[in-house]
């Protein structure tokens, strides 16, 4: 799952969600294929939903103010203006949601605390491009308060939060960024990051490479001074080690997107729990009893199975991998190829990653009211352009819901037309968010604070020092206590008190 | 839970969800004693969702035409117009959502094809009164297929579906009702099903006991030739058996409420899945990990206790009944007194039916956070009115998410007002209201056709043959297959091939 | 399970467990239509095996002391000779095994210390007829501390422990039992402890129906002063009810195997575990992916499926009864015809209750390998006689466990011959025994103090207050804590605070 | 887990199992300080035992032939006497036990079809040094057919079987080994299998490492011939990363200890079925309701925790790593350290692979009859030692079962002297077996056939797609069909449609 890919705006007004959903990446890139078109459609929006309630929330709307940020003089309070947002006056609503996301992120309010003597970024100068949301935004000052200077653009031009970004300008981050941006707008708030007479980035935090690229296509020289990059996408990550294997990096990039906690957290963990909230809110079908066909028995089929199961689903699997095939078989469920049961289930979810699983034939062989959706990387999984004929017949019956019907009668329901049930469907809990700003952070400090020589001109994973850290920044939130190891067992097993705890290869 | 009390009005023109809550009956009895006022607030909403998508639908709103339909001169293609709705024009909107629900009641479209020969209700003159919706419109015309004669009001001033009572009434069914009926209508409409010029019912189906009152009061003598009752909720079934304990029952009456298979479903298997969707429409929560007491161990308890294990809570449980204690023990849950664990949890769950399980004091200790729910039988279980004092502040995140502010700060999110959960913010399959609808027609046919003496003036449970036909009619949405005794089988067992197959006091 | 059916005996010595089995009792009495034979035959061991470590014990086997112990002169150290067992001397072995026993059944202990001041059998004469083991010897001196007198014979030819036996004795109690007993000795055991002189029983515990009926045939004016009988066995319970029907039942009588407490116990729990053991203990298999087919979704049937779905086995169902059909549904498992799923299954589980579910025509089309066993209530259900052919080649490759070869070589692996699994192949934990012990010291109580009218001649289930009562004695092993009805909430709920809290139809 | 100590020898003959248990090597490693002792003491038994009924065999005692087999004259029917075991006339009973096993372990007898064209071995001169049991009979027969020349060894003095060993003489493999060997047999049989003239072994199959040992020390010109060396055992495994990183390994080794498949199936799968099984059969306790901590939450604490969990215990996790106790939280285990639960907890399980987890100080809190076991990998985990000291009693109840009895009374319930619980009471199916041995026969033709430079004098990682090929070849056990990728799919993922599929870091 695309950690770049999240999804809901909640309008605190009418107390209603209205779901905002934009098209694949990829399969826009294949289609539109106009610079512009294609910017305005990749982009998708990813305001974080929240473990809890209250920073579920929602933002003045100010449609009313129809004048480009970008032509209009704004100062906050201190009477600085190195920033551009939609309405500095919006300030105070901002600020309140970003204390609730506070209260949310202890993870991130305790690497603060720990920081008030050593500032390991004092010196950095980051230069970020990430959803700005109440909870990127409780990152951005956690990298103050570690000593940071930072100057933050959008990475999405529908995702930022106006109010929050008017905060993060009020208390003195050059934020630059708005709902709403122009393709052009876009790259403009990137340059203002970059460059600015006086300003000399050593740090870049980047979430689909679209900073990373600019400096590369822009400013090459300015490598000389980045100490490194974390990245945070599939996507950003996949050009990354592009660019290494063509010998193109030319500073260390850590890839936060696999270290374990996040991987587990984003995935088994997260799923486990979308796979029933996106499916109910849906179609509020019953589980008990279902028959269920989950393709691909990863992280995510695995959470899906297990919930499913849980909930008294029949649940079968296909997997092309025999190793996770044989995990299936052990975990209770049948391993099928999908056109052996396509004709009997009530479910189809595709978790694969992989294209056209589910195919027009499969389609045709469901029975009336199966329900098929996609729980996997992007929206290739269901093969939906086949569904595009004109013997069938698209009803939309819900947001989010479409009825395919066959020229029998047979009905098909289609889930978010094929893209991610989870993203478009349901919400992503803040604690799982917490857990990526906490890793993003210590692979700041960790790669500004690397001695030299630690990290070549290479892409690398966190370390599991780090990764350990972060998943214990976190347990607080379920009140657990790690036991500590004696001395005496330190040593008979080998290992630092402090971690790591386990080889490079362990797989938990 | 009520049966009686559903929830969920969804417009298809917005596509978005509002939620419409009306107090519960017992407190606003307590509350509010003008006639009136109790009246227009004890009724409770119960338009049905569904289990799948196509029916959790929509109606047109027709809030331009202010005329009371009352005032109206109406007529069905026919020409017949003993009938009073909203408006006739509506039938085809209406017609539309009964074929739909169709699909979704095999039930009881497999009753009116057994019924093709055989017409067990032919000369049965039922008067109903329930909610009006497609999925109890299905129920009124397989009645009427079986050879009934039907005439129809609404147990609930808000809960008609206009294009419903539209297509009921286009179709020949007399139906008086519409959506907000003054308390003067409400009886007016009932009045109009009993007392009609060349109609003497001899069946009542009753939801609620509104109607059978309303004979007790104003027509005594019709129950001469009345041959039975069929009463569906617990209000309604526990104003029976004061009736009857009082000598005041003059007709058999059957409480289809605590037939083994409702039971099982509206409670067991139904909240398994409905806690979960109620707690993460509201919060948009985790669970993994999550702190959760559950005091109640019975249906409903056990199947949030058995949902919440499931995705990875821990949780405690509190009972007044020691067998309820020691399954819990058994199925792995630490027993414990609220106050034991109050300080540590993250969620404090009710369903006991008794009344202020969670106190003033508790809520006091709760920590900050905490969020409190209740999937008990009604409001009293959480102690809310306690929360009403001056130095808490109470604010509205939500539609049914409140946070009460104690003075030092901390917060619990209290959930729909502490009225019951899964009706409020989740919604009801399809499936369990099909079982409700199947059981009472299957408790109309044995009532009526029951001969002299089996029954008499008193309180019945469905007969458990009945329930195994309502169970048996269920089964093939499974694709389920049951194996039927050898004659030698059932002659070892004593038992009849075609059930039924367990004592009365067999537990299930 | 019949509860009188219990398995194992344990020899200290050489720490090796040696299996005794005998026969069901149904077919033995028809196929061996004389007396003695089926007498013999007739008698199940029932030796408790215990929750924990301790007591799964063993005894000195004397099998050098051939002299019946009728023939022999014995007297306790106190000088009295009113006993007739194997051996006194083995008093102070069997008086360790009955101490530890009396450490794993607090809830007996617990009655000892609550009835320091009161005596509630004061007066009762008790004459017994049980398996004597280790813990019936701790319910029999409960009884003793609770004012009763007591004889007692052995149910069971085979499952006497004498050194229990002889510890009894020892500590004044007229105790007929030795193992090994022949059908004389068996009657002429009970005879001892009716008709004595001095000496009129007053209260009948039984677990078979021999006593009874014993007393039926040659005392039955015995029964003017006789109280009331308390019976354990389906098979006792069986002629009680018989009785009664016949109008021959002349004094109350409590049937205690039917209380929920033991119900749950005896069926759900225990087979749980016990399906997963007996499977085990004698085929080392492993469950992960295997598939299994369980006939009947009782309670035996929930707890065998629930084990084997959560060891990662793919389970389908049979079932005759629509509503256990269901709920198989609801709970995830396919319902299917055994014919469907007979050719793939690994394993086929019975627990019906009822004959030849598993026949010969089914047997030889399952694959190679299949492992067929019954935790149902006899050995009818699967069709062993069937498998006696010419054709087929029987191995016995362990205890309980035979392989059946076809001549094309396919294997299946019969266990325990078609008797029940759980007894032959497992253990029964002590909890479940103490359980049991519990329920008929309550229902001797209730019997023996219930006022004048409150029981008729005919059959009872144990008081609901009782069965509570046994559940909240066991609580304390699970460090439970029961929660309190206020004054104000029983009010509410029309409870007495003590119990009973449910209507006798709730189904747990 | 130590693959290489496994458990139970089973006698046909009484039908009775008879545990053989042996010290675990470090301990002994410490006490024992001359070689002769530690040799003898250090092996330990690995006898396995089996999934399925049949072949958890028993063999011919000849315990009345003392002579040893190294002074006898025996020759095979074909008149060769190239071996050394304890009586070749053993060989029919050996070679039906071989013909069981062949019948459970599909994938070699797949390989070995597979090989019936090419013979990947063919010229493969094998030296192995294993266990002597069925299964690795089926392993060296397996070898055999797929090309390779075979010699063989006992890696434990004590776990041949003999009747195997005679069965594989007598069908032409030289193989020197017997139940009972001296320390001097012991290396006098390798020596045999390594230096015989016009025998030159270009292969090494260890388990231990002592062959590998011997080899070094007295043969190391004999490493220039050799291709590489697979091994088995954690500690053989150690000992080569030890020779790697001095520098001194001179041949290619795999690691097979390590493969995804053997560690997940000899670790979770296999210890959730263990853990219950080692239980019951040790205590007859039962898991409903009952407080568990499992110290520790690897692959093995996971496994136990899960199993635990369903059958109805209530489970505390201890840990030291914060990644893995996060896990424990989102499974729904409360993260303690021991100390907060070691007072009221029915059970302590280790599964740390550290040393003196269970503290004397923590035996001095638990409570009575506090069962404690080690499911880790060395008998270091309870500090049993601290419990031989003169105030405490011990008691042997049954065979594996210590009660520890304090001054008090207090007693506590160890289980095998804290050795391995899995290994001691209870059996590990062969379906285990099945995935080592083919995972070690796959290993070999690897190494054999790699080109030139592909490895290294290193030690490896069995290369993944061997990983995903043992699985494969045990899909067919559970009836389970793989889905291939389609041409396109496989591109559009940049994989081979053969696989590997996934990238080393996966965790799976």
């Amino acid at each position: 799952m695309l950690s770049n890919k999240k999804k809901y705006i909640v309008n605190r007004k009418s107390g209603i969600k209205a779901q905002i959903q934009f098209a694949d990446q990829k399969q826009e890139f294949n289609k539109r294929p106009t610079k512009i078109g294609r910017r305005s459609l990749s982009r998708s929006i990813s305001q974080s939903s929240t473990d809890s309630y209250s920073s579920a929330a929602s933002y003045t709307d100010s449609s009313d103010d129809e004048t480009s940020p970008r032509d209009k003089q704004q100062k906050n309070s201190k009477g600085s203006s190195d920033f551009c947002v939609k309405n500095i006056k919006q300030a105070e609503f901002g600020r309140r949601e970003i204390e609730i996301a506070e209260q949310e992120m202890p993870a991130l309010m305790a690497l603060r605390k720990r920081a008030q003597g050593e500032k390991p970024l004092a010196g950095a100068k980051i230069v970020g491009c990430t959803h700005i949301t109440a909870q990127t935004a409780v990152l951005m000052e956690t990298l103050g308060a570690l000593g940071a200077q930072c100057r933050w653009a959008a990475c999405n031009i529908y995702s930022t939060l106006n109010e929050v970004a008017a905060a993060l300008a009020e208390s003195g981050f050059p934020v630059f960024a708005w709902k709403g941006e122009s393709e052009d707008d876009f790259w403009w708030c990137i340059d203002r990051c970059v460059n600015v007479e006086g300003w000399q980035p050593n740090m870049i935090l980047d979430d689909g490479g679209d900073l990373t690229h600019w400096i590369y296509k822009k400013y090459p020289n300015m490598f000389k001074k980045i100490k490194g990059i974390v990245e945070e996408s599939v996507t950003g990550v996949h050009r990354l080690y592009q660019l290494s294997k063509a010998g193109k990096l030319c500073v260390p990039a850590m890839n936060v997107n696999d270290s374990v906690t996040k991987q587990k957290f984003d995935n088994l963990y997260c799923c486990r729990e979308s796979i029933l909230d996106g499916l109910k809110r849906t179609t509020d079908m019953m589980f008990g009893g279902k028959q269920v066909v989950v393709c691909g028995y990863g992280e995510v089929g695995k959470g899906c199975c297990a919930a499913l199961k849980a909930m008294g689903s029949i649940v079968y699997v296909t997997e092309i991998d025999p190793i996770c095939a044989l995990q299936a078989c052990m975990d209770g469920f049948r391993l099928v190829k999908l056109n052996e049961v396509i004709r009997q289930v009530d479910i189809v979810i595709t978790c694969t990653g992989n294209k056209n699983v589910v195919t027009r034939e499969h389609l045709d062989r469901m029975k009336n009211s199966c329900i098929v959706c996609n729980m996997g990387h992007s929206n290739t999984e269901i093969d939906v352009a086949s569904l595009r004929t004109p013997e069938l017949t698209w009803e939309r019956v819900r947001s989010q819901v479409d009825h395919v019907i066959w020229p029998d009668g047979k009905r098909i329901v289609l889930l978010a037309e094929g893209r991610l049930l989870n993203l478009s469907c349901s919400t992503v809990p803040t604690f799982v968010l917490s857990i990526t700003a906490t890793t993003q952070a210590l692979a700041l400090i960790e790669l500004y604070n690397a001695p030299e020589g630690r990290y070549k001109q290479d892409v690398y994973l966190l370390p599991k020092k780090m990764d350990e850290y972060v998943a214990s920044l976190h347990l607080p939130t379920f009140d657990a206590h790690l036991t500590e190891l004696t001395d005496e067992q330190a040593k008979y097993l080998g290992l630092n008190k402090n971690g790591p705890f386990k080889p490079n290869y362990y797989r938990y």
